[in-house]
């Protein structure tokens, strides 16, 4: 029995998804005995599809590709147009419902209430959106709970390096006491090059251009972005919570040349630092920049790559990097949790 | 029912084991519903005992505290002692032999000859022993087959850095092209006090002091013991096997203070690099000191520790970093291993 998918926003993580569907349809059919079909995308923009018998994928990226929207897609007998994304939800009869919309941290939504619905539902839900995970949490898993369903979100931190489910499965046994990470790339970016000489407004400037950065930057440089991402990783790591205002947070637009090279002819470089400690009187949480030594693993994390450690009791600081970003990355952390909701596993 | 083990060799590595399981018994059964005993440990200095019921790990570790040996473990009418390895594993009714003895890559031996046993009468194996793995895979894995048992060796590389069941499970879903490491914590200390002005001599004789290095350094500083490592990579990672004499191999001894100050001058830093490649003509694998430069995360990896890249085809290049060695730390791996195999996971 194929599992179906129904894609709720189609920008660049949802068409990795797709766009790795396609090319490895044969690989996860013949090697992990999987088969996913996508019978619904619905996007603001580009319009929306269903077909209860599943999509072309192939049609589909090729009508994106000649018009930017989904309205060159060959339409069958079977194809539905039109529908929004919450009657996309309620009636896509899909297993899971990949939400993939834009983060908004000041109240999550659309997503949250794309994840309630899908919960409500009894669909699985698989997303990078960070907001719902972050502001709620509780709420989602219990919805989940409830309704015998599951919802998977291993995108929200570090794409597709896996390090939710490295804290989870492969160091099972351990016990975590301390995350420690480098969890915003724009910022990272930013930095690597003001160590390069840049001053902050020109390496912003840059980060801009390569379209690393936002027109309003605050969430990355400032350190709400990576404040959210500690948020997760307080659920998924040390499941527990953490409320926002609890983490404090300094963000790097108050760093100066004249720091960075301070910093560098006492051997050292400065990065944003994510980190949450459990301690005996709780969860303490914090952003800000450190100019770290040159031994510290973290100090050799550039551009726009992140990277964290987990201070373990028997395993010892294991460290995990790997790219913050990216269309296929991302794709790759949603397959990678669909893959897991088939196998029945963490 | 409770899981039960035995130990054939009763060093550093299979002593942190103990140590763990004390210290992690409640966590185990309540957070985890396990219970493991130990009704064997034979080690051909220290003694052997063997308790169909288990032993009493506090009493086995205070007897080697105070005598160095099992001889002062409290005997029971239940109490066997004098049991050899093979007398161990053919009468100990364990579910999971623990091969713990010393490394030997020659011919494997006696380590290869315990797996084979414990295979044959259908236990588990659980080992940190590069040298079975490195020689007999094929071999262990069909006996394993044969008898319903399985043979796991997360510890054989990188210690209690899970990165064998990392690239298995965490990353599932992606190709592997390419894996790269700084594999042998030996050389690696080396190379970093090189890294500070001292000559290769006096770098060595500092890490024999320290009991990072033996007597004869050979197998750590030619670069032999990253060789192994490799071969065990081939199987866990790509599924097949690549000989010895496949993977070119230059040790650290010819490095000179020159070429690690003129390295430094062009902002690089040697490292000893475990390189295996899977190719459209095979698998093609290299130990070799390269001078990196400073964004390659593995240029930032000091002293004993140890870190691999994984070169994979949706997630990018993903990075583990963590301890090669260490009690706890290769303990932790036979713990994992343990867990892994009774809740038949990978």
């Amino acid at each position: 029995m194929p599992h179906k998918l129904a894609l709720i926003g189609f920008g660049t993580v949802a068409q990795g998804l797709v766009e790795i569907l396609l090319r490895k349809e044969q690989e996860l059919r013949d090697r992990h005995g999987m088969e996913f079909v996508v019978v619904a995308i619905t996007d603001p923009i580009k319009g929306s599809l269903y077909d209860p018998s599943g999509l072309d994928l192939s049609a589909v990226m090729n009508s994106l590709e000649s018009s930017g929207s989904l309205g060159q897609y060959p339409k069958s007998q079977d194809t539905t147009t039109g529908w929004d994304s919450f009657l996309t939800i309620d009636q896509c009869g899909a297993d899971t419902v990949i939400e993939a919309t834009y983060t908004n941290v000041v109240d999550g939504q659309p997503g949250l209430d794309h994840c309630r619905a899908a919960l409500r539902s009894g669909k699985n839900v698989v997303t990078t959106n960070k907001g719902p995970i972050a502001l709620a949490f509780d709420e989602l898993q219990s919805l989940a709970a409830r309704h015998g369903a599951r919802i998977l979100f291993e995108g929200t931190v570090m794409s597709g390096t896996p390090v939710l489910r490295l804290a989870a499965t492969t160091l099972v046994g351990n016990e975590i006491r301390k995350v420690r990470g480098i969890l915003n790339g724009t910022s990272n970016f930013i930095l690597s090059k003001m160590d390069e000489g840049m001053a902050f407004d020109d390496a912003l400037g840059e980060a801009q251009r390569l379209g690393y950065a936002e027109a309003d930057p605050t969430a990355d440089v400032d350190g709400y972005d990576a404040q959210y991402k500690l948020q997760i990783l307080a659920h998924a790591v040390f499941g527990t919570r953490i409320a926002r205002e609890e983490i404090a947070r300094t963000g790097i637009r108050q760093i100066t040349p004249q720091q960075i090279a301070q910093a560098k002819t006492e051997g050292r470089r400065y990065k944003l630092i994510a980190q949450l400690e459990n301690t005996a009187s709780g969860m303490r949480g914090s952003v800000a920049p450190e100019a770290l030594a040159m031994d510290d693993p973290l100090s050799a994390i550039h551009g726009a790559m992140n990277a964290i450690s987990f201070d373990c009791d028997l395993s010892g600081d294991v460290t995990v990097v790997g790219p913050g970003a990216g269309r296929l990355e991302t794709g790759y952390a949603l397959l990678v949790d669909c893959m897991n909701l088939v196998r029945h596993n963490v």
